[in-house]
């Protein structure tokens, strides 16, 4: 197994004067921990997936991979909006990384499968009437002249993040090199991933992951979770009727894994596959680490563009059919709140446990 | 008014080793030619806006503009294909061009209606029983538990080159900037554009647009038309089924005139406008030119990946309603030909008159 990195992330926790509330050890020595465990030796090249075309090709040229595992983007729908640059280079660096991992297969003549990390968010957060497809759903067209086609097309979302419309605009990508070049590729379609432990990782503590708990890339659980560890008020933006898709990071590594083991035949379609677990309003959310942990709930204005509330009513039946039992918060949340008790807060930042823009306290639940 | 330009095109002409038959003058004598015969004053920045956004929004705050034509992008689908640099360039390049125009749009909080010149070819070279819209078309979702769904959605194309792609792509980030920031978008799905000269252009010989032949930014009536001019054979790929829709480029500049008195109003969807006058098979083009000249037609393998042959009905109702009224090639085709036949003919670059790659004479007509 090889790693390509640019190691973005970690420069981006600088500029936003932010950290992980676990302590990540720096990439070679995660690996290097994991020599020692397992003996299992991962190579490691850093470079930039959007800017270095050239180094790209030699390392793919080097070890011919069977499969790539591709997410190598920048993963935060507010990030993406914070600032003109952020914008720019969300679209700039999304696009350009996935497309140079397509041409490079090309260029090389690699038959690989590819696996992407795509987003729920794709499909916009609202169902509307009907049942949300794994990307393709079939559709009548009417040319307005009597002439009727039934296609099946990739699901018309309607993102609402440059982040999202990054991850659309990479489906295209994928469905012209499926379609021209029968690259083989699986995209993941994934909710917000919870959980900062795998089995893998609990193995030594230099290994742990990532725990975000900031407005910009801390999700809706962990910051729920990490508010409740230090008695701070659960924060929730406006009503808390918005409606969204979550899964544990132990069932996300098992459904790339799955993934992996069950590529599509060369000159397929792209294989879409929705991977979430369940779906939760941001209230209903906050209500139950609330009973899980004696929190209390504050709603606050919401500084976000986005519908009060939303319908989202999801298919993620593949996941079923290829054998992934999917944990949910009734399962897990639990131990994972036990996991943040017992995290380090001195190295908690405090001000990120509040949104970002001054925001008034509107009513207080229990 | 104002040019932003970075002359990539002169740059890609000296890579490839070919050049406009027509001669064209540097930027700034033309504008300087244009000034002198006209007394407006046409500002020039060069800058790059894939790559300058700073400079981007400096040039956009200091003037202000009502309107933004943007053509700032890779053209040429055979280009796109052509290497592994040229499929990244393509990508990178359109996306980011387009993106940063609308990034600095919202960053300068500027009111400007953007007209961008899309490409036909974003349907994709099918219309399959049905008449292809105006960018939206009226769909039945069907979710597969008894729910539909009717909406109006962006026509699901398939494009069939990286270059088309981009413009597929760039309907997503204009649909997303629309809906999210109120951006007024006209977008100009155009077809192949034919013709040299505007009663603009002809105005004085400094002035003359660009006119290509060779295989990669040459265009199929180009081509035949400087093939019949010399005696070279007219080379249709493959059968020369293949139907294309087609514009004059005076009909082109009114157009885009005529979109910039009207924009969409802010906070609409983007408005989608065909910008072509016809349609005919290559097969049939290569005929007409024939009678016109004398010359013979030849069939040669197919060095590229496209249907033999296809249906492309396309509505291009909208150019009528705004009272643009458009040439074919039944009335403008002999006065082009007279033009490239009083070409200096010592421009002409030979090798560029036959594909590049080595093709099997098939058949030949009359």
């Amino acid at each position: 197994m090889t790693i390509i990195d640019n190691l973005s992330r970690r420069g981006i926790d600088a500029s936003l004067g932010t950290r992980s509330l676990t302590a990540i050890t720096p990439l070679d020595e995660r690996v290097s921990v994991w020599q020692d465990l397992t003996g299992h030796r991962i190579g490691v090249h850093l470079l930039d997936l959007a800017r270095d075309f050239d180094k790209l090709c030699a390392v793919l040229d080097e070890i011919r991979p069977d499969a790539i595992v591709h997410f190598g983007e920048q993963r935060s729908a507010p990030y993406s909006m914070m600032s003109a640059a952020a914008r720019c280079y969300t679209v700039t660096n999304n696009i350009s990384a996935t497309h140079n991992v397509l041409a490079a297969m090309v260029h090389l003549g690699l038959d690989a499968h590819l696996v992407h990390l795509g987003s729920i968010g794709v499909y916009g957060y609202s169902s509307a009437g009907m049942q949300l497809p794994e990307g393709y759903v079939r559709a009548t067209l009417h040319d307005g002249l009597g002439h009727d086609a039934d296609r099946e097309i990739l699901y018309p979302g309607r993102p609402d993040s440059v982040y999202h419309m990054s991850k659309a605009q990479d489906q295209l990508l994928f469905a012209f090199y499926a379609q021209q070049e029968s690259i083989r590729i699986t995209d993941l379609h994934q909710g917000i991933v919870w959980g900062t432990q795998t089995p893998d990782t609990a193995l030594d503590p230099r290994l742990v992951n990532r725990f975000d708990y900031d407005t910009i890339y801390g999700t809706v659980v962990n910051r729920f979770l990490v508010q409740a560890s230090v008695g701070h008020p659960l924060t929730v933006y406006g009503t808390g009727e918005q409606t969204r898709a979550y899964i544990h990071l132990c069932d996300t590594v098992r459904c790339i894994e799955t993934a992996i083991q069950t590529p599509p035949p060369r000159g397929a379609r792209v294989r879409i596959i929705n991977q979430i677990a369940e779906t939760k309003s941001v209230a209903d959310l906050a209500g139950q680490v609330a009973g899980l942990t004696g929190g209390r709930v504050v709603f606050l204005d919401n500084p976000r563009k986005e519908p009060v509330r939303n319908e989202f009513e999801v298919d993620h039946s593949t996941l079923g059919r290829l054998g992934v039992e999917t944990a949910t918060f009734d399962t897990k949340l639990a131990g994972e709140y036990e996991l943040i008790q017992a995290c380090d807060k001195d190295r908690l930042i405090t001000c990120h446990l509040s949104p970002e823009r001054s925001s008034t306290e509107r009513s207080v639940v229990a």
